[in-house]
């Protein structure tokens, strides 16, 4: 596929020492050339692929920066086109015009995420490799990273072309006796056979699509919510959890929801924190609806965190636990007896306290235990740890492709066991394998791919 | 000058599609090399100076990126050293993994502005080419970038030497008197063609200092106040000047400074918008001492936008003229008549407005004739273009070496005129050539070199 525009944008954030201004295209080198005067030795054009040139970007007479232009030729190159990057230094002022002088010399703004869409349109990785350039650059801790970089690579891609290939073969098996219909006995492909290997494949897709839960708390963070009454400490237990970190901290700005949330990497654990309006008694109407609120956002999380007052621990449980308790249930519950430096020598009385509950004492304000906590925390997300070969799915359109997959597989069984006739069922096998293809952009519409490069950031 | 380590820093901003690690110092390549793993062809170590290499980086068995590496080889560098620059994926995640584990092989993270430091200090630059730099990546505007620009491609610094040649000329002079000082009517330097040429240098000096003014205001942007009564549309006019403009809206964010002042670039000049508390008569004491710091504020202007309500102009003029007039005499006056779209019909009564003063009828809430307004900012502004060639003083460090120099020069000519001993007046020659020093990075000490590149930004 050849595309005829030649597109450029910065690729590079604004601020820092460096900045990265891409062209690609089949006019890529030309154009550069023409704004681009080499400090020594030959024009750009005449340079080799792979070299990098010092030279000066010119306005005309103008000199808008020094800088270093890396050559690309295709298809040895990202996008597979012949490619520029000009490397400046990190003005937004000069990037601007750097870019409005290559679109005056007639290049294109590229799109987002336009570069990885020539680069998947050109053959150079399939559609699930280029999303995983997305979440590579979104990656936050070691799993998300792994995960994106697993992907990138074609971890993926592989083991989707193995059940592909094997319903590929039952497909064909099905379909050769269809052109001996008139010969109604003839069955080429063996039906115990053949059910055996659809419960293989739907059993490795099952898989997939079972570890698409853990990939999103991965990706997203485990929910935790901390609950607790107003006075608790749960703000400044907050604050202490996310300047103790080691790591990255973030936030997560969603791009079509309005509450953002507050994001950890623990010990290469992502942990999202729920905020929780404090509960309480009350016959305000609202702050009544505060309180079902949290009591709805509790839902949410895996993990809860119920803040105590250590010297109202006791009173705090009872006023409460009849509401909470019940929405624990399923949950790894954590109590916290926070302000634990204003009852050192006291005695602890808790009643109510389900055995199957943690407790660990803390004082947020002195950041007494929260390593502990923190070390709770990573070991209640009980994350296995992932592999540098470990397929896990990360995406909600892979998701969605493998579970019409799964479906379709599993009508495939069904159709097998109630005996159905061959063109029935491998009907039922194009649609599974239809969805296979979708993942990695074999079949998928231009509007979907549309929605797909529209979430990368621009310069990608 | 040969530093012994390796130094390594994320030269780009957090986030974009790309991020870029610097590495520069003697193990730069071998550092670069254990970490990294060519897709093809010989390891790193074995390239040629000036490739790129695709490949992957590793951190033992684990993948951490697919990366671009390019080699540069001492001295055809940045700093002058060998160094490897790596293009990897932007995530903030990898590129400090990426850092880390150069760190590991005992690379050493760059301080603030080391690598300009190296750069300078290895004598690929000099000191106020150097500082251009910092002052470059911060442009943000037409003016900024060529006076930084100019000054990083050593306009100002051949000014400098200009200087230096003929003040050492005379002082050679001079002082091959004083090695004859037995003969003491020998006078090798005729007197009156050394005062021409003192009275040349300190004309060039002097004016060097005097663009230090149009520098600081081309760098910080032209004061203007916009002062007027709470309910003249102050706000709303200030929102209409920063959404209207059609380039790069900043804040400054001092280092040393708590106000935060807007700043908007009006075709290629940048204006620094000063906040003003409303003025009115008031008897509340706290609301005065506001009013007294609009005042105040108002004397930091070169412009002043006073604001009027259209419908209570004639009033608000004879209320506050006394006090407003008198502090604005020296600086250029723009009465600003707002709410033009509530008082369209009727005739505007003006009375008090000095004939200096230039009026514009606008509605800040419709922007109406908000780009009228800003044609006349920008010719308030009268700011000379700035040449290619045009050496401007930016640098509050140059301007006070240039101030020491000044006075040197004109005690050399005192002393000339007063027939001073030939030791006398060539200490004061060699006191100016010593500040002139300075500002290139002859003489500097270290502690002002630390405090000059602690203000770069990180991997720079």
């Amino acid at each position: 596929m050849i595309f005829e525009d030649t597109i450029c944008a910065i690729a590079t954030a604004q601020g820092g020492a460096i900045g990265v201004v891409r062209v690609s295209g089949p006019e890529a080198i030309s154009k550069s050339n023409e704004i681009f005067c080499p400090a020594g030795g030959s024009a750009l054009v005449e340079r080799k692929p792979g070299s990098v040139v010092f030279g000066v970007i010119k306005d005309g007479e103008e000199i808008l920066d020094e800088v270093l232009v890396t050559l690309f030729r295709a298809p040895h190159s990202y996008t597979g086109e012949d490619s520029v990057e000009i490397s400046c230094h990190g003005s937004s002022y000069i990037l601007q015009r750097v870019l409005q002088l290559l679109i005056r010399k007639g290049c294109r703004l590229a799109a987002p995420g336009e570069y990885t869409q020539r680069a998947f349109l050109n053959g150079k990785m399939d559609l699930s490799q280029a999303e995983a350039v997305a979440d590579l650059i979104a990656s936050t801790s070691s799993a998300t990273h792994r995960m994106a970089m697993n992907q990138m690579r074609g971890g993926f891609s592989k083991e989707l072309a193995l059940l592909r290939d094997k319903l590929l073969h039952i497909t064909s098996l099905m379909e050769l006796e269809l052109d001996f219909s008139d010969h109604e006995e003839l069955e080429f492909a063996d039906r115990s056979e053949l059910m055996s290997l659809a419960e293989k494949i739907e059993y490795t897709i099952n898989g997939l699509c079972n570890s698409f839960s853990l990939g999103n708390a991965i990706k997203n963070g485990i929910p935790v919510a901390i609950i607790g009454e107003t006075n608790a400490g749960k703000s400044t237990l907050l604050n202490a959890l996310l300047n103790e970190e080691k790591a990255i901290v973030s936030s997560i700005h969603g791009t079509t929801r309005d509450v953002i949330e507050d994001t950890v990497n623990i010990d290469g654990v992502l942990f999202r924190f729920i905020d929780t309006a404090g509960i309480r008694e009350t016959h305000d109407e609202i702050e009544t609806i505060g309180i079902e609120r949290t009591f709805r956002k509790l839902e949410q999380a895996d993990i809860v965190l119920w803040v105590l007052d250590s010297l109202e621990a006791d009173m705090q449980i009872k006023q409460l636990s009849d509401k909470v308790l019940p929405l624990c249930e399923s949950k790894h519950l954590i109590f916290v007896l926070n302000k634990s430096d204003l009852n050192d020598g006291n005695e602890w009385v808790l009643n109510g306290i389900p055995s199957s509950a943690e407790v660990i004492r803390i004082s947020a304000k002195e950041k007494t235990n929260i390593d502990v906590l923190q070390r709770m925390l990573v070991k209640a997300a009980n994350l296995p740890s992932i592999s540098q070969n470990d397929v896990i799915v990360t995406n909600i359109r892979h998701y969605e492709a493998l579970t019409r997959a799964l479906e379709s597989i599993r009508r495939v069984k069904d159709g097998l066991s109630m005996q159905l006739s061959g063109d029935l069922v491998s009907q039922d096998l194009r649609e599974c394998i239809y969805h296979l293809s979708d993942i990695v952009g074999e079949v998928t519409t231009d509007d979907v791919l549309g929605n797909i490069f529209r979430n990368f950031c621009i310069g990608k």
